[in-house]
């Protein structure tokens, strides 16, 4: 159980770049950060408009002095002070992550970006180069990860208690873009541009999350081959997706489904992870994160309830709430900025037993979902077919 | 609202090959068949075992010599007889269907016939013109389709409600056959066995439920090309699937992705149906037939109940509970078999004009059941490869 | 599990009062007695307008001279015929459930009467004494308690799963009538009239059902002292309630809440029994009658699904469709009018012994709704005080 | 939607005395304080035990000199200080909120209490006086009222969307304590003390919330007269109860029904509420606090969900996280304290314009929930007779 007990000492010294009044997830940024004192906000160049920036990084607080106009004055300013921010948050649409993340790195800055990471599997190796050369963390916000119960899925797993895998089904269908994109916010209009959102629309913006996912309840598994047929129904879109569904083969026999869309008319965004054993299944959605569905054939369902002592011990010491209260989206992004705290002090205090044993989804976490949109990419560019994945 | 009125006139005299006192199916069609004393059981030949089946016919109430050994004992008594049966049920496993209901057709007796209707679709091809020669009807028990709900979503789509279709979600998973089969039911056995179920297992046994319903559903859409990955989590099963995924590409852009499988542990048989489109979305499943899910794009959702008032015409029609009482795959077979009565009774009379309007699981939805499995054996059969659909 | 075997030999030659074209419930007692070959519908006094009733009765394939203008008439000619019907179905409003089970006795024919028996206890009493007096069964049609679950909560109080019984909380509240009765149909006119309604109108309507199921899954459990504190929210309907709260004390220190109105805008009729032992507590509702919430402190809670083996006995041998299948009001009225069929032919053969050890709905279930009944107005009437249960 | 722009410029100086490093409701103070920086804790007196209070507070990064021994020395302390705390939080034990805030507020420092507030109405009385003396707010943490969905309720209500409020359901009913307590926590040790928790138990540990919640939907309904039942299971809580009911008449003439219980086996703690009118229902539950169902009757019922355009702007208000994502109790707690906070900056610039129009769970708000136990207690030792409310 979490209760706020700063398990890193000293709140580390924290700024962001990008996130601002309209951005989308900048809050989710600032809250889960924010939360049990672990970082404290203390500069930003929140937003591309400088003074609207401005005036929101100093409404949140920060110094007048250290609400810069961009990420590169950030950086100058910010590696000259004493009391400099040791770490920054990346929010900004999809193109920009490569190049603030490489000079960040290269001022000797700990990195928090947003996925999808970058555009490429090189620049990922890249960077992971670079910060290794650097001794520097770069955390990747799945932030759906956080959610204790996802952690109660790969305990149970990791103790067999499922059996063999055998059937992975992933699903994050919304409706929000149903329409056309007349109206469109600046949100849905780099995410549609393959200049700034990259090789892909749904897969990378949520298709990465189902993928990460599955990964954490199932490190073992790996895809052999993948098969992906995208479209989008909004021809403005083209060549990106709104819709995209991918098969799976993973190399112990297992097969996986995904499917990924924007035009899900009338829903808010559900997810839905199901993997089937060859003893049980398990069953769990964003929507109603407290609880989990346990199915053993032949036994009656069994609902497992979030902070309940019955759980694994992985899954209750990331409860924040108790079982008798609800946590939310913002409990499960708290719980992903905790653990890169941690693994930021860890690196500064060059502890790598800590860091060996330690979760967090780092610079690989955020290579292997562009290594999967890729071979994403590559099976829907020829015609839908089967591709080895690589 | 239906209420046990015979719009049939007289009960139909008829009889049941199959779907004995073990048969896992022929509670069903009795039940459907004698709900509202549309159909009167006369005569049968319900078992392999000719003495269990004389014994279980007794207790149905039929008649000690009306109760055959065999189907073609059943055919040549009751031919003879003025008061012989008119129609018979066929509720036998998949490989005896063409053989039973071609020598019935002959005989000059209507068919109630279980699907996946026979192996080939030149099979149907020629028991449908058989039937026409002798101006008779074939049914077949598409058993899910008769649920007020199901005709609700067929009529909403019909009056453009949900705009252009874009997306197809198809699910029928089950967990029964998670186990092996070493202690497996001669229903099982049948089904696992290429000789006696045909070229499938779970794509004939469960997909061809879905795959009708979304035809009364979508009576306009038409594949264009299909994709089929099935494979058999237990290796006594091969070449036969328990698991399959179905991609299909719509001649009007739309997507459809459809799951079958009978390992999904833990889980009782959920049917899961979502129809998007470019306005709304409606969402059904046979768990919780009473309520249908209809989401427009920035509305609330919506949970309509049946036999509402609000409810199209076409949907309250089928009623038969109320809206304060909660109706069962019984009350969805009744209809069915009501169907079927009205199109026998139809045809007696040759009125050709009632039958052309008349909604019914004939022949037609039979074959087109029968040439999707074959699309899916070809795409399956090609390294699940995509298949133009033929 | 239930195949349609008729444990009952011979089908009872059945006739109806009541439950003509425009009646309610009529087709619930048809679809359940019918359901497989049980009864044979042969005779009816259907309709107060005799015409439309006769018209009815040939539509349902009764003989036109079996087609009555009164239950008089049906009784006076009925027991004359040397075939004439064993058995009778009382579905009219409350205020004639006496005098036509009286008179039908009275000829011999056994009684299939709706809830709320009758007005009084000593009607009840009455009619318990001829009934025994004549060798005859009256069975009472609370028709939610043949579904499989509520059986499986009975048979697990007995084995004592819930531990000692500490709170029921009962609820069956639509909102049917949440608009006034302007144009109020005539179900709705003689429920809302004490001349035709008896002492209450939801109390007795709806709230009979609760109380009956509750005692099939406690019978052991006695009432001490009872409160009821009711009110009408459409003033026309006064003195008679639309809503109702009772609180009840039960000789085991238990207590009970229940909860029947028929205001509760938006609601189409849910009923929800909980009830709450030392142990575990079990949750179950007709409108999802396939499921069985099954709760023990600090376990997962979990899902019972009819028709699966890990099932008690009691629960299973109810069960119809099988667990892939859902259930609806249909089998469970089926269950019912089978017991009551069997108790018949029990009867008829003086089967003492049968009887002791049979579960039906008969006149003591009736009788005790009755009672119920009466304490709840004594309550009411006593400015919603605390009475004694008498 | 709420960002985390502080509107209430500089953050808080803040205090806390109770909620330590084992207390239940501490860490839900700390998140919701925290969580948009609107205010620093810098000073506490966290737990009885001094020493592990003090450790405590060192790791919530509190400076060593202002974790204190006792509140007594908090308030010596920081009342010299130039830079001492403004406002603080009291999340101890029921018995001691009275003399703790009292204390405060002669220091001049602004209180949040936790409820239930105090014993009786008298004590709440006296210290509203003093409050407004010393021109000081006194929060209390209903802790359920911040979720954006209840306001979504509250403005339906104000503008007549439900029509006429006809029945109140309120449950909060969980199973935490359905075991003895040999092995009790404090937390539940304490409860069960008249001398600790005052003159109930759950009435005032959860009913409060349930009753305070209805004020915030329904702030024109005033109680008329009202019954409570109320009853402990394990006689160690004595005369203290576990479960109860209270029935309430409204002097609008509407019925309301309020469950609260610790006892109820299997149930992790589910509130539910539902407000009847005569045009419609809303119903919502805080364990998935993101939907809301409205029905209307003879309509679809809508599942209206969070941060969803077409919600009341009262409502869209307080979202923090967007519609596609979900929110816990967290962001409720967050809520309220933002409001306290709002209420203190406006108090601390004599902004009485802004508190007329600000809501803000206050003193009379926690008078309110001490006066309605008042009225349960003096109904429950009468026997669970109805009282006249005063
Ligand atoms: N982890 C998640 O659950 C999640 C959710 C939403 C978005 N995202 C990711 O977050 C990123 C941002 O998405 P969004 O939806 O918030 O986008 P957005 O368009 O809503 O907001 C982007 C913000 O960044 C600012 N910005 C852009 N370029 C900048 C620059 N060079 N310097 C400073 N500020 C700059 C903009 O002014 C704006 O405030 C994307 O990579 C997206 O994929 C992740
Ligand atoms: N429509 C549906 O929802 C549904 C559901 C289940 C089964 N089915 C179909 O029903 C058919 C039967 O399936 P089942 O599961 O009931 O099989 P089953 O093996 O349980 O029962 C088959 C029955 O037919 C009898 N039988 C077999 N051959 C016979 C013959 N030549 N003459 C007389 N009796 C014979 C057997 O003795 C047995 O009683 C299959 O085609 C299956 O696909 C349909
Ligand atoms: N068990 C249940 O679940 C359930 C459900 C609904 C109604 N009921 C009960 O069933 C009874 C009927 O209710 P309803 O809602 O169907 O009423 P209704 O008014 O809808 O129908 C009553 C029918 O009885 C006929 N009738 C009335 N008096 C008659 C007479 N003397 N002779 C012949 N026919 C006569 C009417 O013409 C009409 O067809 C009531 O006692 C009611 O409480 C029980
Ligand atoms: N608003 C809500 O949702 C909610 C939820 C839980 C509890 N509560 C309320 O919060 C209060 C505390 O409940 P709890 O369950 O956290 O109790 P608890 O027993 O778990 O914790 C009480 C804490 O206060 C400390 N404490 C006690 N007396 C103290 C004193 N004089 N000085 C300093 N510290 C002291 C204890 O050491 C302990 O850390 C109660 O009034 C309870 O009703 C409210």
């Amino acid at each position: 159980m979490i209760n706020g007990e700063k398990t890193t000492g000293q709140a580390l010294r924290w700024g962001m770049v990008g996130g601002g009044r309209t951005g989308q997830v900048g809050y989710k940024h600032r809250t889960g950060a924010q939360r049990d004192g672990t970082y404290q906000l203390l500069a930003g160049a929140f937003d591309l408009d400088a003074e609207q920036g401005r005036d929101f990084g100093r409404n949140l607080g920060v110094a007048e002095e250290r609400c810069y106009a961009t990420y590169q004055e950030l950086i100058a300013s910010e590696s000259q002070r004493a009391d400099g921010v040791e770490v920054v948050s990346v929010a900004t649409p999809n193109f920009s992550h490569y190049e603030i993340t490489r000079a960040l790195l290269q001022a000797g800055i700990h990195v928090v970006c947003e996925k999808p990471l970058f555009f490429t599997v090189a620049e990922c190796v890249e960077i992971k180069k670079l910060a290794e050369e650097k001794g520097l963390i770069v955390g990747v916000t799945y932030g759906f990860t956080g959610h204790p119960l996802v952690h109660q899925m790969a305990a149970m797993v990791a103790k067999g208690m499922l059996g063999d895998i055998r059937l992975i089904d992933l699903q994050y269908t919304h409706g929000f873009n149903a329409g056309d994109d007349s109206d469109a916010s600046e949100a849905v209009k780099w995410r549609t541009n393959p200049k700034t959102s990259g090789p892909t629309f749904v897969l990378g913006d949520i298709g990465t999350h189902l993928y990460y996912l599955s990964e954490v309840v199932l490190p073992e598994l790996k895809i052999e081959k993948l098969l992906c047929d995208r479209k989008s129904f909004i021809a403005s879109r083209e060549p990106l997706e709104d819709h995209a569904t991918v098969l799976m083969h993973y190399h112990n026999g297992a097969r996986g489904r995904l499917w990924v869309t924007s035009v899900n008319a009338g829903n808010m965004g559900s997810q839905r992870y199901r993997f089937v054993g060859s003893k049980a299944s398990v069953e769990w959605s964003d929507a109603h994160p407290d609880q989990l569905s346990y199915e053993i054939q032949g036994e009656p369902i069994r609902i497992l309830h979030h902070g309940m002592p019955y759980l694994e011990a992985e899954s209750l010491a990331l409860d924040r709430m108790g079982a008798l209260h609800t946590e939310g989206l913002g409990d499960s992004w708290a719980n992903i900025y905790l653990w890169i705290a941690q693994a930021i002090r860890a690196q500064q205090r060059a502890d790598q037993v800590f860091l060996a044993g330690h979760h967090c989804p780092g610079i690989d976490a955020g290579t292997e979902g562009v290594r999967w949109l890729e071979n994403c990419v590559r099976s829907a560019d020829a015609d839908a077919s089967w591709v080895e994945y690589t």
